[in-house]
């Protein structure tokens, strides 16, 4: 033990420069020491990414992935280690996609397929691409009679509109466009425009993780860039696509989930999460294979420190977070009655940079006393704790229910372009970083979970609503069905 | 004509700046204001990028781009307009490629097929994909019998091969791997590593444009180091694959030649040139529709700066460049008698950046005499003239025919990139660095052509293989079957 105390207090540096007039307790020095210095988490990023790889929701690697987080988590000495069963209404596989552009000039085009959408026939259709204006999807979907034969192509004329109404109008526009016998829609190459990088960024169909039987595919930035061009200068595009995914009933899923007992108030919860269930086009090594290797390794840290925190510290692998954060949402159902007993859910979901800081999701009163663990947690760099909004990570589904949802901060200049695409693969990720992030959730989760006074207490649904007002997230939530959570 | 000549004047500041010694002739003055004031080279691009797209020597892109190159230079008013017929073994083309890792764990792997490879049978096959060491190619081939059945997965261990001889064992490995029975090969992603893009950069199968009956697919580097990690923890890996292309029989190609005859010598023939095929998983528009309209606009600077050459100039679009300069060789061996009468041959073929300078193949003889015209072609910016040499673009098949085989340098930043892969697209391209090269061409061309001394005569066979060995290559041009061409 001695050894590590001492090699935690170099290589957390940052403790004695940044905070002066606070010291460490033995408890977070040794919680840190483990996490820094006698860390696995880089070999289980490997054993998730090349032993498991792509981890779609109710998919046979995201069963995988489960069992083997429910085996590392016994390993690591977890109790109460087990899975919370949730159901998806549909069960959805990748199997391929592919297009062309036939006319007026050749050209592969790559593609790839939101979630949860449908197929083309085999062999695929050639049919005109016509566009789409997705900023006038309400006015845009009177003309439907038009769409019957063709391949929309979405493009963005006009005055934009906020993200979350586009998000909310998507669904009805996918089924307005199969209702009129439209062959396939085109969309953009995902959240980011990665031009020069022969990527696409899948997501969902829509929010809520819903089905849509129509094909719908996301283009690479360049190739829509040719589409765009010779649409503005009028010309009549015929182009040929291929889509072929698997839609079936219901599948199961679950949440992982394990625990180290609190010695004096074991009902009181301290969550640190992150998801296991990934985009299939790759690795979800950066989302967020990152950070569920990171909360195992903050529970081996916790578990091998030789302390033992008041509260309960429950580590939670959510799935379905990319259909919508459904697991935690889920979650929430099967807590409900335990809401009031959660503290804070500490979550790690911002890709494979180093931590930077903890955003507070609304929760100004908390920044303060926060700030007190912050050096400790930095392992190296002092973080910074703000009020700032992280929409959407499995935090925010508790901070719905009133509860602090709190996401760890990183710095990810390259996760706009590895996550929800092809090359999100494990060289991506850097062993410092994940040993650091591990530290600073570890720090935090401990600090909480061990301080005498409870952190907080869950809010009201009223003052809630009252955040989320302050947040500027109301309307933008009730678009896509979601509202303040909670245990009343 | 006079505003266009203060234009130029304004435009080609550089010419004041850096030559005070000097006076650029009005001819060149001309040519250089034509071809920055009043070029359509942009335009031309885009009509040959989104136009018409890819053009694989021998296919219909390559043939429509043939016919709009020589109604382009009809319309620009080039004499002597016409297609020099070459005949390629096999015409060859694209349909698909797909594969996915299904054990230890399951990913898709991004893959392109190299030009003239075969394909696997219709549905794919699902097969143990092994290590196989580039550098060792020829100790590999004795153990063919373990290939059967198997896909091959090319690595690099060992001391590294000079890249021209592996380039060369390249073939015969294709063949003894199908001959085994092998399933299909894995090669690296090209040329150029570019992880975290999802690319791949195709090429031939070989050099000289041969065909292999094997599926042989490029892979993404990202997904490559997926199999390499796995490979090299001795896992087995089971890979699904699936290429299909199409080859046929012999087809016709054809170099587009047009001419502005000299005023006093025209039986001396300067060349201008690039080439006008390109890959086909983009729209070839870095490599090398920008060096095709670059001559194509040189040529109409030429033609309508009022001004006439002493000597012919000879603007001619090479096809089969990528599948090993077939082309020119072509070209050569029609014009063998004619060698003689070549003073020169100036090729833009380096990508999209801005001119840089010449680079003359060994011919340290003539950057002296070069260098007096480099201020006046660098429209802004003076050019630094060079022996360096640049394997392979079609001048060098004017090199080792004893004509100076002159290169236009550029500094093409993401050239790596997008040559050969599918961003290869119009976007890539800025119109300045295109103006900027088609006026140094131009400049160059012209000056070649109308200055008063002859620049150089052909080299004999035997001073070009002493030119080769100064330069080093003789060994590397030996392996692929190239050595000094010539008229004798």
């Amino acid at each position: 033990m001695n050894r590590i105390l001492i090699l935690a207090l170099v290589l957390i540096g940052g403790l004695a420069a940044g905070a002066q007039t606070r010291v460490a307790p033995a408890s977070l020095i040794a919680v840190a020491g483990q996490a820094t210095a006698n860390s696995h988490a880089y070999e289980y990023l490997e054993e998730l990414c090349d032993g498991i790889g792509g981890r779609v929701t109710g998919s046979p690697e995201e069963q995988r992935a489960r069992q083997w987080a429910v085996n590392k988590m016994k390993a690591i000495g977890l109790q109460n280690v087990h899975e919370e069963r949730w159901q998806m209404a549909r069960g959805w596989r990748r199997i391929s996609a592919q297009a062309e552009m036939r006319s007026p000039s050749h050209q592969y085009l790559t593609v790839a397929s939101l979630g949860w959408a449908g197929s083309t026939r085999d062999g695929g259709e050639e049919a005109e691409a016509v566009a789409v204006n997705r900023n006038e999807l309400v006015e845009e979907q009177k003309h439907a009679a038009q769409w019957r034969g063709k391949i929309l192509f979405l493009v963005s004329k006009g005055k934009p509109r906020p993200s979350f109404e586009i998000y909310a109008l998507m669904g009805p526009f996918f089924q307005s466009a199969h209702d009129a016998g439209a062959v396939a829609v085109i969309d953009g190459d995902g959240t980011t425009e990665t031009q020069g990088m022969n990527l696409t960024h899948i997501d969902p169909a829509d929010f809520a993780g819903g089905y849509y039987e129509i094909p719908v595919v996301r283009m690479a930035a360049d190739h829509r860039a040719i589409l765009e061009r010779l649409l503005d200068r009028k010309q009549t595009l015929r182009v040929w696509i291929e889509v072929r995914n698997s839609a079936s009933g219901p599948v199961d899923s679950a949440n992982v989930v394990g625990e180290i007992p609190g010695s004096q108030h074991p009902d009181e919860i301290v969550v640190l999460g992150a998801h296991l269930d990934s985009w299939d086009l790759g690795q979800g090594a950066t989302d967020d294979g990152f950070g569920s290797v990171a909360v195992l390794a903050a529970a081996e840290a916790i578990a091998h420190s030789g302390f033992r925190p008041i509260r309960t510290i429950r580590f939670v692998l959510f799935t379905g977070e990319e259909q919508g954060v459904k697991g935690s949402l889920a979650y929430m159902k099967a807590h409900q009655k335990e809401i009031p007993n959660h503290v804070a859910a500490v979550v790690a979901d911002m890709g494979d940079g180093p931590p930077t800081g903890f955003w507070l999701n609304g929760r100004d009163d908390l920044i303060a006393l926060i700030e007190e663990v912050s050096s400790a947690a930095g392992s190296g760099g002092r973080l910074r704790i703000t009020d700032a909004t992280y929409t959407f990570s499995d935090a925010f589904t508790f901070t719905l229910a009133g509860v602090p949802g709190i996401d760890l901060a990183q710095d990810s200049a390259d996760y706009r372009y590895t996550h929800h695409s092809t090359v999100d693969t494990f060289d991506k990720v850097k062993p410092e970083n994940l040993v650091r992030s591990a530290a600073a959730i570890a720090v935090l989760g401990y600090w909480i979970a061990d301080r005498e006074q409870r952190l907080a207490v869950p809010l009201t649904r009223e003052r809630t609503g009252q955040l989320l007002t302050k947040m500027k997230l109301n309307d933008a939530l009730r678009l896509i069905g979601l509202g303040p959570l909670g245990a009343e």
